[in-house]
């Protein structure tokens, strides 16, 4: 009966996309259940995962929100 | 001073919706509170309660995501 | 598939007990199952309860523990 | 390694904004983070927070939702 | 900057275990953050894992408590 | 109606101690709860703290627990 909660920022992976892609949180979702399998032996029809995408300026790291912390990584001050 | 957090999926509860209503949220509202108040004597003045909506892509059960698990129980495979 | 999380501080709900009891739990899961049942249609088998209880120097409230909130409750400063 | 979880209801904090400002945002963040560090000596490299903007419909007091609850204020029942 | 919770209940994954074992969690947290590298390029130094352990007593399903739950499935009505 | 969840590790913050103390508890709620009032005019009376506290088994960082990040450091390799 696990609940696996994945928090992320709502960014994309790579150019041209700005958030997770369906493929991915399927990925995400196949994955967590498959650890659960594998380590606890935790069925997979009874783990739920919830994956909560978080806009850059709601989460923060270092004292900054990400969407500051970007923007200095673009800028090689990070 | 209970908190009490409800997840659900993005989703109507019947056809032509497709997400809780105001009036659904707030049943759930009125509910959570009683419960508490019910079975713990927790004044209702003291209870939150936050109803969390995750979109169907972002939730998962058996190892797929609930937009997949819908499509296969509308084809009969579920 | 909903998920209902119940955050309660660890207290009695009367005189003698410290604690919620296994029957007031097994009726906040019992209740908060029903409630998803009666107002969206969902399966008490699809719904989960995490009940969490938390000490009650771990709780605040108006800027202090519940354990200062229920000395001040006790001393009548309430 | 601390998470800092700050729930809100999304409204303004005065006339004219209906959301948490960005700066708003921005100070939350360094203010947790420097709480952090003040009290339990965490650097603020290794602390996150996360910001949830809750719907006013989708949180709960007094058994009912905050849209209600800001009526019977606005109206000067509360 | 993902930050990935599981919550399981508090029993073991074999006879003689009342408890995931600490080298189980240890495969969690490098499973979970494995996984947010392979499917979202997060670098393993940028994902924190949280394991919560919740009580039998606490955690409901199908309207009854996982304690409850085991029971009968040990009496083979489940 | 702000609700601020503070995870931490269960550590001390300095030598003799493998806890957060009382009065650290206290100064985070005090703290967490005059950041909402500086920041969003929430009055303290209506934001709730909630202290969770992780044993280092349970949380992972860097793809392991801090049990075995703490060795390292202890050790000189972090």
């Amino acid at each position: 009966m696990p609940v696996v909660t994945i928090q992320i920022t709502r960014e994309g992976s790579g150019p041209g996309r700005d958030a997770a892609t369906k493929e991915e949180k399927a990925a995400l979702i196949k994955g967590a259940s498959q650890l659960l399998l594998d380590v606890l032996n935790k069925p997979v029809n009874s783990t739920f995962v919830v994956i909560e995408e978080v806009d850059t300026d709601n989460w923060g790291w270092e004292g900054m929100s990400i969407t500051e912390y970007r923007k200095l990584q673009r800028d090689g001050k990070k």
